[in-house]
């Protein structure tokens, strides 16, 4: 596995994978490795010719109280990871590298932001697609993996890619679990022991909308309201949100005959988490994005 | 010449052209082609493998109160010059072809737009970048080509190129002008006679401004005020502007030590003219910009 660091080596060797048509595959990421983007890199080892992923802790995204500072690293770790996984190449540059100065275009989206986690994260989303579009011009994927866990991001990145016509495919794959249902993330090693016992009941709770909404429940907001219910009976936490929108659009939904996301978050001392489940039109639950 | 009218099509051919190692140079449009627009031709055509013009009247960057429904269209004169200039492919889509939906997101720029042009256009470069950023990832040139008449538009879209990573290589050229130095531009021929016969004074107003330049003036504000004086003496139509400012950053500038721009801006009856020069260090024209 080749680990890059310039935007200019990285740029000539996918110059070179594209002159030998190589099929791509990119897993952007912010480090911090866990079974999560594990999965998406064997997924794409499976699916293209070259696997790229990238490591870039995102300065844009952040918030000002948010943990850019904090935001977990262990670069030797994903290295070892990374390969393992099937990474042919692992592009990891620095914020002077991606930004040598203030970007003055930005990036934002009317729509799909200012729900779930955008409407507690401003200019969050905006970071995102800024981040994406230069890492896509510089990578030039055929084809992108995100996990489902943040399925907001990837609604987002949907539009980012249809509106602006990047030749790219967008692949969505199922969120990564703990044994007990708590959802993989970077930002777990940041709860408490107390916490941690509690935190699968975020998946529990969206678990139990799935079934009211199988056993015929067709009311959004009696969902929204008995998952909350279940959410603060058995989280110490505070609930940032728990929402049923249609998917991708992320639109408020009148019946529940459609695509839809039911997906909530939680403020632990030190971390913040989420997780969602994407249901068709039946309560099945998605599996596959694209 | 190719005339290609579907995004798919176009896409297909590239990605030919691509496999060949062709070397694409780009030429943007918005149709109705004089010298100006044929000029960028020629010029990619010596430089580039395959040239590649868009013909694009695009929505989005008209105000509404502008000329989109009165801009100027002649596709087929257009086709016929654009051959004789050497073009290969003529990519000519329609507004449902390049916006099937109302685009989710928006591209913006801090900075550059709040000045000449941009000041009485609001969200015209807003417009200007989401299509250009849609037209490169169709199209994937090496090499794209404006003229220096539209200095703020060449200024912008170096930020875009500069701060996505856009594989692209900006290439600014002269202003055709006419004989009697008048631009040349589509909306000329929306001039009455007697505004057609004072509009060469746009021209000779900058180019007076810079023998004062060389003449050793180098109070920024002094120039400004004695061009826009001149130009009110000759010219019927109504200042919208005259700016004298660091390029390509459009920031004010204190002392003529660097690469600036003149500009002006005149509104006539049913055509509002620009022009500009760009001066080097020394006050003498830059006649490329790359």
């Amino acid at each position: 596995m080749q680990v890059i660091r310039s935007i200019q080596d990285m740029r000539q060797l996918m110059t070179d994978y594209n002159d030998q048509k190589k099929q791509i595959g990119f897993v952007p990421t912010m480090g911090f490795l866990h079974e999560g983007h594990l999965n998406l890199m064997r997924e794409a080892r499976q699916e293209d010719d070259i696997v790229v992923a990238s490591i870039f802790i995102n300065p844009l995204q952040f918030g000002p109280n948010e943990d850019y500072e904090r935001y977990p690293t262990d670069e030797q770790t994903d290295a070892c990871l990374a390969e393992e996984a099937g990474v042919d190449v692992l592009f990891i540059p620095t914020a002077a590298e991606m930004y040598p100065k203030p970007t003055l275009i930005q990036l934002g989206i009317h729509e799909r932001t200012d729900v779930l986690c955008g409407r507690s994260r401003p200019g969050h989303f905006e970071g995102v697609l800024t981040v994406l579009t230069k890492l896509f011009h510089i990578i030039h994927p055929h084809k992108v993996y995100f996990g489902l866990k943040d399925a907001q991001q990837l609604a987002v990145v949907d539009a980012l890619i249809n509106d602006l016509n990047f030749p790219i495919e967008l692949v969505g794959l199922p969120t990564v679990r703990e044994a007990d249902g708590l959802a993989k993330s970077s930002r777990n090693v940041n709860l408490t022991e107390q916490e941690r016992r509690e935190a699968p009941w975020l998946y529990k709770g969206l678990h139990y909308g799935q079934r009211l909404i199988r056993g015929g429940e067709r009311d959004p907001d009696q969902v929204v309201r008995d998952v909350t219910e279940t959410l603060q009976q058995h989280l110490s936490g505070t609930i940032d949100y728990v929402e049923l929108l249609g998917y991708p659009s992320l639109q408020p939904v009148s019946s529940m005959h459609k695509r839809i996301i039911l997906a909530a978050a939680v403020y632990f001392d030190k971390a913040r988490l989420i997780d969602n489940i994407l249901l068709d039109e039946k309560g099945d639950i998605i599996t596959r994005y694209d």
